[in-house]
């Protein structure tokens, strides 16, 4: 089943945004048995959208539009749609009851602008919109030659746009058409790079069955590998898959933290959830980035008590008690300082976890003893305190994105034991 | 001058690695005059990249490709280019020996794989590749029409085509090709949605000249306008544009918070370090993101002292003394709570700025009377605090990333009276 993405919008063009729409939808279509021939982004102009969906249809089965369906005057795509399509817009009033209760749990009031959202073209069908108040259309067009082809428009702000492919597009394009089957499962690994990790998998890579493809999916501070595979037989192959994954397993079990799409931040809360235990963070060089990963899951406020964020050696002696004497002779970057910041913020929060992080997060602030990058991270367990360093890069994003993933990974080691 | 980008490679197709190469060669051309009409993403197949050299070359006066010139297997572009222009690979002596003398300085031996590089078509102008062994290829093909399509390709690894594209092809466009003038300027909103924005500047939209565009670009929590001129005579052009923004900003100046690539977290940054002043945060329901957001600006330690991040009620008494009776009594999500927060918070951390937020981010715990996405925030600045009530969405992600642009942009405004 072949399938083309059309993007539309002037601010892709203009390399003001870029495109991540294209690179989600294809990777989702994927997992679910399609294939993507091709990207094209286009602006919001009427003769290019209806050129780029003339030429899509030549060549594939399914065109997924996003992108273009606002209610501002540049969205036009709507109105292209009705053309291409030779229908007309007529006021939809399921889709404006949707916009009514959209704005009415806002306490908003609906403008004539946001009224126009509910003219949608006659002939397709609409797909709601959960997080947003433009609809999704669905056309269908017979082939020349033989079957149909499928249309889809979305909107092309990113998490409307997943929403909508998730909940709604996927399901009905499987239903429409028939995919073989493909399982695929995500191992992921934290503290290893990608060609180290490459290297010491190489042997059991070069194992795999035919049918099951590995790809390495690197990110900051971690590494994701999937395998996919493909067949007939779902349950022959989730076998398959599961073999593999548990001949891996004991190569790389020290880097391994998780499966598919779980985070960190999941985990530590599924764990301290069922220990009945609590957390709390003491951080200078992540700057609250940890906290912020613990409380973005939700329910977080069971288990997670609370942050102090020391950015200066005056807010560490003052809220987390670290002496003078001791800031004074090893510095802010050394284990004794971040050692007495986890066992210091523990008494405060009354948590049975702390985790604490000092370092050199960058561009400026390293010397050649302590270079940017140099990190101390400390867990306090219970009776128990220990600390770890580690030299991350000169990216101050990356260095801040590493450090938390790191005391994660540790944190979690230690809630396993 | 109409140009067409081209990325080849299929990891771009199943969305291992998103396309950041077209968007940063669109931004590039936009600044040197010319406009681009569409990308094309395609896989590393023969049929496809002929097929998309084919309709580019209708529709573009420059067709830029980028991917597939790499020494692997699956690097097939040069061998179809040769098909597209009717040539055929000629070994090219200067291109053997600038590969010789790059696997030279990395103490490396040129494999065959490598030389290979050096085999490149004979009709065509070869460009220098300082940062890897892949050359450049410059083509030029007479229109049916009148005229001629230049058509060049370049690595796909995106340094090396950073590289070549401005020491090389970029000055080489201008010489071949007069470009009219460009300028854009982006204004950066927040606190307003897009359609609200969209009715209240309709006037102002309708009276814009016609050579000036408007685009919007909605974010969690702002929204961006984008102004883009197009012009011969530069001086009237910006005055254009500039008079254009002048007009608009009393229209809607309580939403304007900066311009063009700035964002609030910077924007604080400097309006603290202007003044002398000093900030930390005592967050509840961002958890530590306000903190993590001024923590993610370099030097943001000159002016940040640190933060509280309490996310239960026992850590509100105990590390920010808000009373327990005003807990009992307005509870933990209130005006005066909230208040309570950003005022110990300033004698705790000896700031002169504070910023307070206690919200229900969801997705559980709302009830009639304070619903999910309810959310106080408060600033102390000075001898002063106050504090505002906002109605969020019922996505927690968004709640917090709302909440922490609000708090700053009523920070900023704190900070400019």
């Amino acid at each position: 089943m072949l399938v083309e993405i059309i993007n539309i919008g002037d601010e892709l063009l203009i390399g003001q945004v870029i495109n991540t729409n294209a690179a989600w939808m294809a990777e989702q279509l994927n997992l679910s048995g399609f294939t993507v021939l091709r990207f094209t982004v286009i602006s919001d102009s009427r003769e290019q959208i209806l050129e780029a969906l003339h030429e899509a249809e030549k060549r594939a089965e399914i065109v997924l539009i996003s992108g273009g369906i606002g209610p501002t005057k540049d969205d036009i795509t709507k109105t292209t749609l009705c053309a291409f399509f030779n229908t007309h817009l007529v006021f939809n009033e399921d889709a404006y009851r949707d916009i009514q209760i959209f704005f009415a749990l806002r306490g908003h009031q609906v403008t004539d602008l946001n009224r126009k959202q509910a003219d949608l073209p006659e002939r397709c069908f609409t797909l709601p919109n959960k997080l947003g108040t433009a609809r999704g259309m669905w056309f269908e067009k017979k082939r020349t030659t033989e079957g149909k082809t499928v249309f889809v428009s979305m909107p092309g702000v990113p998490f409307e746009m997943k929403e909508m492919m998730i909940n709604e597009v996927i399901p009905r394009l499987q239903k429409s058409f028939s995919t073989p089957y493909i399982y695929h499962k995500t191992v992921l690994t934290q503290g290893i790079g990608e060609s180290f990790l490459a290297t010491r998998i190489e042997a059991w890579e070069n194992s795999l069955p035919k049918n099951i493809k590995l790809a390495y999916l690197p990110q900051p501070g971690m590494v994701r590998l999937r395998l996919t595979g493909t067949a007939d037989d779902e349950q022959k192959l989730r076998h398959q898959v599961d073999s593999a994954i548990a001949e891996l397993e004991p190569i790389i079990s020290e880097y391994i933290f998780g499966y598919d799409e779980e985070t960190l931040e999941e985990i530590i809360g599924r764990l301290l959830r069922e220990k009945g235990n609590s957390l709390a963070t003491a951080e200078s060089c992540t700057g609250g980035y940890i906290a912020h990963l613990i409380t973005s899951i939700p329910g977080s406020s069971d288990y997670f008590k609370g942050s102090i964020v020391a950015y200066s050696n005056e807010i560490k002696e003052n809220l987390l008690f670290v002496s003078p004497e001791i800031l004074a002779k090893f510095g802010a970057v050394s284990e004794e300082t971040v050692e007495e910041m986890a066992v210091s913020a523990q008494t405060q929060f009354n948590a049975d976890y702390i985790i604490a992080t000092s370092g050199i997060a960058g561009p400026s602030g390293g010397t050649t003893e302590k270079p940017v990058g140099t990190t101390w991270i400390a867990i306090a367990a219970q009776e128990e305190v220990f600390a770890r360093k580690f030299l991350f890069g000169d990216s101050r994003d990356r260095n801040i994105r590493r450090t938390a993933l790191q005391a994660l990974a540790m944190l979690r080691k230690k809630l396993l034991e």
